[in-house]
Order: structure tokens, then sequence, then C-alpha cells
């Protein structure tokens, strides 16, 4: 049965975006900190970024590395993730991805102004649809075909899903680092632990891994 | 040397007090929750509660608890913590911690309002002053002969210390529970990690304890 989960990198004070971005550097230096410990992972490096080398960090990391792209048959994001926000005005922007980005499946991006859907290679289709996240859902959950439905992020567009109750997996990568600034990701989820396992690690690179697990029948 | 350390219950929204407080229950159910881990472990049952049977938990919670009392010197208090706010037109309050107070050692208690000192069993005195950081630090530094110096709390009594780089060392437990409103402890800290070493471990309750300890001739 599908289970619609959430998976984010956020700073020990709950900063899920950063605030240094500039036009040189439009992920900025909190982002690049932020997700060091997963872009060191073998996984990352083969997935995101094609490098099969084998190169890359095999531990705790990694192997939450691994989970994020198991089972996933669908995935939802929003317009500033798909990148939409930075390149506003380019109506052939096709996401940060190159050609062969690392979902494999279909990608519902929201946004209030829908484009033509995207067919890139290695099975990852960008659709893109003006949608409340139960109508995204329920297109996303269609398409997944029985596996899982990722709401990808950024925190602004993963919120309200979390809020309604939609989202029964959240595993959070805490990195040990203070930001100050930021979209803060667990503002208005107080008791998301309820009918939840919780479980944490600490990864090799200092990284905490927090995992919320719904239970079975809990609502 | 003395170290000034910072030793905190904490959120994983980074809530440093509660708020669900009420004059039945002075403390509040919020709190007796981020708080639980501690108060099993042995060494608060013994210290704070006078249990000597010794019962409670002894994993890395009670490490952590233990280290929470050794080679403290002299503590630094907010009003609050020491129960004013709560007793303001009570005279003769001593404190919540019985004749027998578990610091054993002289506490500095801000207060705009001064009273006189307050001699208890085991070694604690309890001085009120209207100080700044930097003043109160300079008299518990003194008397604590060497020892290390605890600023205890609570958080708004911490963040200035903190904030204007007095602290050496700060440990949070985190509870794995999200709270969703509380003073926020992280609000300032940007940047906390910068010349300390940070390690996490999670205890087998499932708290995760992070310690940042400032390296020696950073500033």
């Amino acid at each position: 049965m599908t289970r619609v989960r959430v998976d984010l990198n956020i700073s020990l004070d709950g900063r899920a975006t950063t605030t240094d971005q500039t036009p040189e550097d439009p992920f900025g230096q909190d982002w690049q900190r932020l997700t060091a410990a997963y872009a060191a992972t073998r996984t990352f490096r083969a997935r995101v970024l094609g490098d099969t080398s084998g190169a890359g960090t095999t531990g705790v990391d990694d192997a939450f590395a691994t989970r994020y792209f198991e089972g996933i048959g669908a995935e939802i994001m929003g317009a500033g993730m798909f990148g939409l926000h930075a390149h506003p005005d380019d109506p052939d922007w096709r996401g940060w991805w190159g050609e062969t980005p690392p979902f494999g499946c279909p990608v519902f991006v929201l946004t209030s102004s829908p484009r033509p859907t995207l067919e890139m290679d290695g099975g990852t289709t960008f659709h893109f649809l003006s949608a409340s996240p139960q109508e995204a859902l329920e297109r996303a959950t269609a398409a997944a075909g029985g596996a899982d439905v990722r709401v990808g992020g950024g925190p602004t567009t993963v919120r309200p899903f979390l809020a309604a109750g939609l989202v029964d997996d959240v595993h959070v990568a805490i990195a040990p680092i203070v930001l100050g600034s930021g979209t803060p990701f667990w503002e208005g989820l107080r008791g998301l632990e309820d009918g939840r396992d919780v479980e944490s690690v600490v990864a090799e690179s200092g990284t905490v891994h927090v995992s919320f697990r719904r239970r079975y029948g809990a609502r």
C-alpha cells in the first residue's frame, strides 16, 4: 500500500531552507553545508551526479540516501524546488537535474502557472498542475501504482501536506549546524510524534537522522 | 580552568520552555514529557529526589545526568527558574527543591528585586542579584574556585550569555517530541558550532544528546 513520505535536510534549529543565495551562487554556502553529508554519499553521487565510479560515503548517511530513492512511485514538489522561481522568464526551463533527473518516476510540480508536460530520460516525467494537496496526492497516488509517494519539497510545499495529516512517514537529516534563518520546518507540527514510531540515529558525519513512521491504523 | 556550561532539555522543534502550565499543574504535562528521560535517571532520582535506593535508568541519559552535576562550582539561574515568578508574593519562598537543593554550591539568582541570601542544607547558598551576564559570571567564577560555572536556565536567562559569547560548552538533550510553542532555544545562535566540537549520541530513551565543546583558544 502506498505510503506518503517526506524526506528533508534541516539544521539543528529546524531550518529547511537557507537565505544566503546570490545570483552567482544560486544555492548558497548554507545549502551546501546543510546537504553536505547527503551530497557526499555514494548513492547521491551515483543517482544525482551520475558518478558510477563508486566514490562517496557508504555509512549511515548513505543508507538513508538509498532509502530516499527506494520504493518511490511518484513525487510531488513545489515550483521553487523545480526552479520556476529562480527562472521565472524561461519557458524552456527543464529543472536543475539535467536531461536524466534522479527521480525515475512521474513528478508533479505544483504551480499556479502550469506548463506542458516534460518527458525526460530515465523515466522521469514532469507534470505541472495547480492543485490542492489532496488533489495532487490523489493524482500522484494513482500514478505511483501502489508504490510510495514522496512529497519532496521545499518545506513550504511540504507543510500543508503535513498539517492536513496526509503524510505517513517523515525523515529529517539534521545537520549539526545552527543557521539562524530560513523556513522553519517544525512550525505547526505539534504532536507529529503521535501515532508514529520515532527513531533517531547519528551518522559518522555527525548528521542526526530522525524518522517518524506512522503506525498502521493510526491517523 | 573554569568552563562556562549550559545544559538544557529541549524538544525537536527547539523549545526549551512549555506553555501548558496551570495553577493546579505548575510544571505542566509538556514539561514532564520534555524532561521525562532525565527525570527517570538514577542520578536525577538520587540528586534531586533524594532517592538513594539505586532506582532509575543507568544508560546514556544517566551518563549525561552525571556530567550535569560533575565539576560545577557555581550556578547562575533566572528568577523564573528559582520560582520567583510563580511565587511573587511569598517573601519566604526557598526554591522548588526543598531544604537540600541538588546544587551543592553557590547559586546566583538573577532578579531585579534582590532579597537576602539563603543558606540551605547540602552546601547550596542562594544569592540574589541584579547584574549583567558579565557581572554575574564574574561573581560566579570567583565563587567556583576553579571549578565550572553552569548557567542553568531558563532559556531566557541563558540566551544573553550565549549571545555574548560567554559560554564554552553547551549540552542539549533533545526529547523526540514536537511542542509547537515555548521559548525557542536556538534563536539568535547562528554559528554556535563555530570553534566548537559537536558530538551527538542517541540514548536508549530516544533522547538525542548534542554537545558543543569550545576548542581551546577559540572565541
